[in-house]
């Protein structure tokens, strides 16, 4: 329903408290808001004339207006709080300049309501499309480096315990693919996203003969939304990507975390550049992982975003209210620029974080962590089962440990030590495998089944990877090709109706 | 990494806090597991052997094993704490029937870890299905209201103040279609989920030569998920499940709110049968509508799933961990069930709800929700600019406030002499015309833009939906044809191997 | 731990993504951080002097230092974000004003970690006294209009169907009661708050002999807190204070809904001004409730930022960390301003809502609600037991119903009726009994137990609950006036030693 | 408002989903609930006999069929679901032995919502005594621990970055401090929730001469609720609680991960025995933190029970409504029975880690954190300032890193090399004290100021922290004894009322 003070007779001016505190922050946006406003009428009346709904020289007049306005920028229009929002500065700055008659032709068959929920999508829309080209290259770096350091064994952790060897390379793989995901639920929101409620009016339509698929068409839409109420009402679209949002956050917070303890003088796996962490002019081997930590910590905020979002939305009419349509999406737009500051701290991570590999390496191979592949040989070589293999080399590991022996010193003698007391006779193992199943590296390279971190396998994932990489470029390359193109027939379409050809 | 009491030489007893307070809760949902336990168990033992990772008579004696198990019910198996979770008392009861050397081959080329992380998805992707099925309903019940419901006209709102007139059935049809992206978002983390970890055993892969496109086969999967510390280390699709039903959750809550208000004495439009909505004795009319309050209040409990879920696994090692992988996904199933039967009282409610068609009509002629008609048809037969129609409208109807006027008995005379008020002259208005307008059926009637309450319109909006219902229920036919003729192949494999053909 | 990069060899730049986005921020605040800082190191240095760790000619330079910069203000220090934070900064200029060696000496016995720790509770600390102000006045507001509304019959509800005959006074009483407890929350938090962590230094003392009770003392503290690693390490303060403010914030959502329904077309209680509720010019009639869906929406964002923080924190060390002493605690402030706005806006909502008698008492007569006065009449005046007495009257009401007959047309005839129905007798009811009952003013007049609706008994009990809001006013004016002793002291012990009387 | 189906004359019986999923699960707790709520019988019928609203031997009847189904217990009552919930159970067991019309008069001046809202707060009371019971015992459990490894010097991180030496002892000792916070505000709480809200009837008081500050006194309450709004919709109380609970999960998830980090490989400095930490047969090094990571999982269903508590609330009507008195209180308990579980392995935790001393005191020598000390030292002995200070031992350090020197390692040579270097003069730095400085005991022993590590200040905080333990048993037992006293009062009376002495 729209809303104005012209005509009222006798009325009370707005409370101060309610213009400052309401109506005054609507209008902070009012830059970002003024391009795809101006798309929106110039839609609209590209349609109404199209229909007839209003006279050719009235569109004509209204389509110059418009491109004028566009042409003079967000700056020419005076803000008045009191008008509410955007859409009702917009209308006032047009009928100033070509008349309230005039002016006042271009709301026919329309709302508000539709034209809020539109310029949310078409912002949305934009947001969504950035998030997934920064999300993009966060991925192509954490694949640049997963090859880089394909080779560089290092423990791998369960439960923040060693368990087996692995290599960073595959670490960042995992990461890499586990985004992967997360651009997939981007890509489906934003296809989600890009259908058009304008011509939906306040919630229920309109007597005038309008073609919403047209303006859908102009404005870059796959098509309309039909009924109108859920139109107007809904804005799942925005709590969805505050969802996907989410997802990525508690990812990334787990990288962080990795790194937060891999950095630490304790673990020494991995070193970032000064430029990264800052250092103590005291303790200069100190690191502060303060972009670690933001990573962390931000976390938090996306997640609360959907959950402030969601407690404002629940328990409101299914229909057009402010607390739905405007308290209950703030969260979005906060959540998706928090979240591309995010990306971009998490790229500058995977992209300086060096792994010493050295020290990597010697902790792989005393941890204890190799003896999952000497029980492996047990079972193929001596056809033990898994268990009774498992049991035996507890007992040699625990022999090592207490004897100060580091794993990597384990050799056969002490195997068949264990073999006899625990089986009663030896394995007959041979000196050279006990060597290499507790060597990390050799140990890696032993894991050739599909997804494992051998550098071969790995390898060969990473290019499958890169592949899809280009994918997803292609996708947003043909998105932005695609609202460029309509964008662009729009603006001609309107200057053709203005006689500005 | 696996674990086990066995061979550790002095150990102390688990303390039996850990026992109680961690331990024996795990195994509360044994019956549950059992079945996609054996299943799991089943198809790695079919690969084994076809990979020649096992001998033949081993192979067939583990099938045997599982096969008697699964004979004999979860109830046959004597469950420990102490053995720490569901897996490893599966395991030592096959290996009381088959013994400890054959049983103990089972566990070859895999972990625990790859086991819960393919039950999780197992039973995650039973759980849509019948989510998506029980949701199913509900839409159609929606729709089939909707249809009912076509032309009960009714007043409707904005801010929950009368806006315009639409129908029942508008609204109703409005619900299904947002409904209806609800299932959209669980049919798509369904085929997100439908990937196979197994195979990835602890984090790292094997050195065995496993066959992991197998094991996803004979269990239903479309594939298997590569990099394996991502495959054991993700439970992102739980999460992103918990989030579908939130903005689902967050939906109903809308629904029930309307139908709270709707059904009070004040607005009346709504009626309950006895057997949904508690009444007094004392009072009878009183319509305790504790169907609504239940349905509202629950939202809370399914979004804070999704909270508890994230801040869980937030700030966990990108790894197998307890907190990232137990802890962090128990609200899936929680809010799950509670989805369920909130989506039973959902087709309940909407399925008694009865409008009160005379009520409705009487407040929508009444309440001067017709009056915006007025203005369009000032614009389109009296070329006024939509925003002038708009004023003049607006200063009939306050003078009818004013004089006590209903909406309905606004008559031209009125119109004309706010016309001559406001714009010097009357406009010539059509008796007839102003009649229709501010009747509220015909202004229903009259409104005819795509996705707009007029009946016509909305019964062919509902007859597509329905058409749309056909493919989600061949949907969700299909998943459970596919899933059974994998379970069938698998039966008969592992009967084959037997030696139980 | 402090950090400079002053003395590093050969460093690297500060990635400019690092600056941007972290350390830029966080001297957004400088001017609001800059007189607290100040004051801080004004005791600091004041201690320090008296404790003779310093130079008395160092102390007296530091002072006229710290002083100069005051009287300059923020303004006038140059900000360089990769100082990382205020206090680098503060600190930089003053050694600018008073030479490196001795500014350099203000830093002894103390750590950034201290004094930030001390900044969030000076700052927390008057954040709170201005809310617990804030919040007074809306108490204050709504027991002034529960007197006046004292006598103001209305149907009071449960689960939104009328219940029993209330008055809009006692409405308003019940929500200054249940403000009084959240300012009870709020004054306790605030005493929490206020303990000095300065001295902890980094988290583990030092070995100066500072006196952390002097500087207590001088930064109105009421003491210091122990252990310097919980000093440092611990927020929960600000936790606790948005806990505070989540509890305040369910409650105005709730009295905004009530206002959001009751103002409605249909329900009709409950006008607005036009200053308050913006209304439509096409339905002059219609109250946009844009400050009601504000305060709803807005709920949301209160609550979230509780999960923010607790999220932000949960995991963290337990120690300083970025993400538990940062990250974790800026939804304090956010929620705290956010606060602020909605208190301003809930105390305009009670002062300028007016009941609209007439229909309240109309409702109130006829809804049926008056009904339970009639059965507790049988109980006293004829002995029927509450249940049989209830009966009775629901079998009168539901007669009157199907009738047509209002509530307050029911009279001593038709309950004889009833009675010689259901108990096979005539009670011998008195005629102006049934009518004393079923009349809501004298309904409510009846009530007369200790705290209920009886406008006698409100208005004793709104005299006692305004009693109380002086010793709230005495509470806020205490903490001002201690605040303001202790930094005039702290101000005249500073020009001292900097021999400036 | 009481709701009875007895009296309705044609009515549907209820839909068997209602029954199923909202009532049954009503009854789940009605063991729980059955002495409570027997208790507030009594108290009621005891004071509506003293103020002779109900006849002698109807009173007298009364009691004794109350103390009837208090002997035969809770098992002894049919439920049945359709009646709703507990109190028309217990009412309908209760007429069954005295009869309907003596029966009929117990439910005279009140109404089950006070009766709900007094239940709440009775059973809430004794969780929350129960709860700042067993943090007692963790609190003690911390202090003891405390006091024995007052000596036990290790590394103290800040950003998990090695700071400055602490002991384990401090650190307890500041996780103590920070519980006796969370104990502070459960003990607050407590006394938020007892007082009575019996006797506000529906929500709008009676016209009985009920005497409310009896039936407060009976049953153990401070006083009663004054407004009878508020007594029966708010559950503040229950929110708070959850709110104290949550600052208390986020407290013990970041003690977790502090012992999660420590019982790493890599760290090496808490061990914990096999009894807490699951160890692997195969990596008998490895400890499985299953306990830890509980803990810290767990923190995440804490605080979402008050994401879901505050969100079914939010938007509720001001008044008795199910989403907000029944649905938005769930996670109360389920809240504080998970917190009991925590605290109880909180305290396992804290009883059986085992700091192991020599890797901690070789850390702490090796990892530079001793080298504040050195600057503290300089300041003091040298007239350095603190900045001055600070960049001559970055200088030392970076230069014993550049040569491999481990901290314990530098002397005063290395120190007077870099001052020559820095300062362009040697300082004439005492040998014994740079080796002071850098010995990480005699380092922690230097620092004496209030609230440091050093091992003599911190026994001392200690024993007084043992003192307020004092002071804690006595409320915990003042509090029991208290409600005993009132419990046996309340049996005395009632069975003096029933002839039963």
């Amino acid at each position: 329903m729209s809303i104005s003070k012209v005509s009222r007779r006798l009325t009370e001016a707005l409370a101060p408290e309610v213009n400052d505190i309401i109506f005054k922050p609507r209008l902070a946006g009012f830059d970002e808001t003024f391009v795809p406003l101006g798309d929106i009428n110039k839609a609209h009346v590209v349609m109404l004339a199209e229909q007839g709904l209003i006279r050719p020289e009235h569109a004509s007049a209204l389509a110059r207006g418009i491109l004028a306005m566009e042409e003079q920028g967000p700056g020419a229009v005076p803000l008045d709080p009191s008008r509410e929002d955007a859409y009702f500065n917009y209308e006032a700055h047009l009928m100033s300049l070509v008349g309230a008659d005039i002016g006042g032709r271009l709301h026919t068959g329309r709302s508000r309501n539709d034209i809020l929920a539109t310029l949310d999508r078409l912002r949305g829309r934009a947001m969504l499309i950035e998030l997934i080209d920064v999300l993009l290259r966060v991925r192509t770096t954490a694949l640049e480096q997963a090859e880089r350091h394909a080779g560089v064994v290092m423990p791998g952790y369960t439960h923040l315990q060693p368990a087996q060897p692995m290599t960073y390379g595959f670490y960042l793989a995992g990461v890499a693919q586990a985004l992967e995901r997360d651009s997939r639920r981007l890509m489906d929101t934003l296809s989600h996203m890009n259908v058009s409620p304008l011509g939906a009016a306040a919630f229920a339509g309109t007597p005038f003969a309008i073609d919403r698929q047209r303006t859908a068409g102009l404005l870059g839409f796959d098509t309309y939304i039909d009924n109108a109420l859920d139109a107007v009402g809904s804005r799942d679209f925005l709590l969805e990507g505050i969802a996907d949002l989410s997802l990525l956050a508690v990812l990334w917070s787990r990288v962080a975390q990795d790194y937060f303890v891999w950095t630490t003088h304790e673990f020494g796996l991995i070193e970032f550049p000064d430029s990264v962490a800052t250092t103590s002019s005291i303790m200069p081997q100190k690191k502060n992982p303060v972009v670690l930590e933001y990573l962390k910590g931000r976390t938090g905020q996306i997640v609360a975003a959907l959950m402030a979002g969601s407690m404002a939305i629940k328990g409101t009419h299914f229909t057009h209210t402010g607390d739905a349509n405007r308290e209950g999406t703030l969260g979005f737009w906060d959540a998706a620029r928090e979240t591309l500051r995010c990306l971009t701290l998490l790229e500058l991570v995977l992209r300086t974080a060096r792994p010493v590999a050295a020290r990597a390496g010697r902790l792989a191979a005393e941890d204890f962590s190799t003896a999952t592949a000497l029980a492996d040989h047990m079972v193929r070589a001596h056809d033990l089962s898994f268990r009774a293999a498992h049991h035996l080399v507890g007992a040699v590991v625990r022999d090592a440990m207490d004897r100060g022996v580091p794993a990597d010193r384990i050799d056969a003698d002490m195997v068949e030590a264990a073999a006899r007391e625990q089986l009663g006779a030896p394995l007959g193992i041979d000196a050279q495998a006990v060597r290499a199943c507790l060597d990390p590296t050799r140990n890696v390279a032993a894991r050739a089944s599909a997804g494992s971190p051998s550098p071969d396998t790995l390898r060969a994932h990473v290019r499958e990877a890169q592949g899809r990489l280009d994918g997803a470029h292609a996708f947003v390359d043909d998105w932005r090709t695609r609202l460029a193109d309509a964008r662009r027939e729009l603006q001609d379409t309107t200057r053709a109706l203005a006689g500005q050809p």
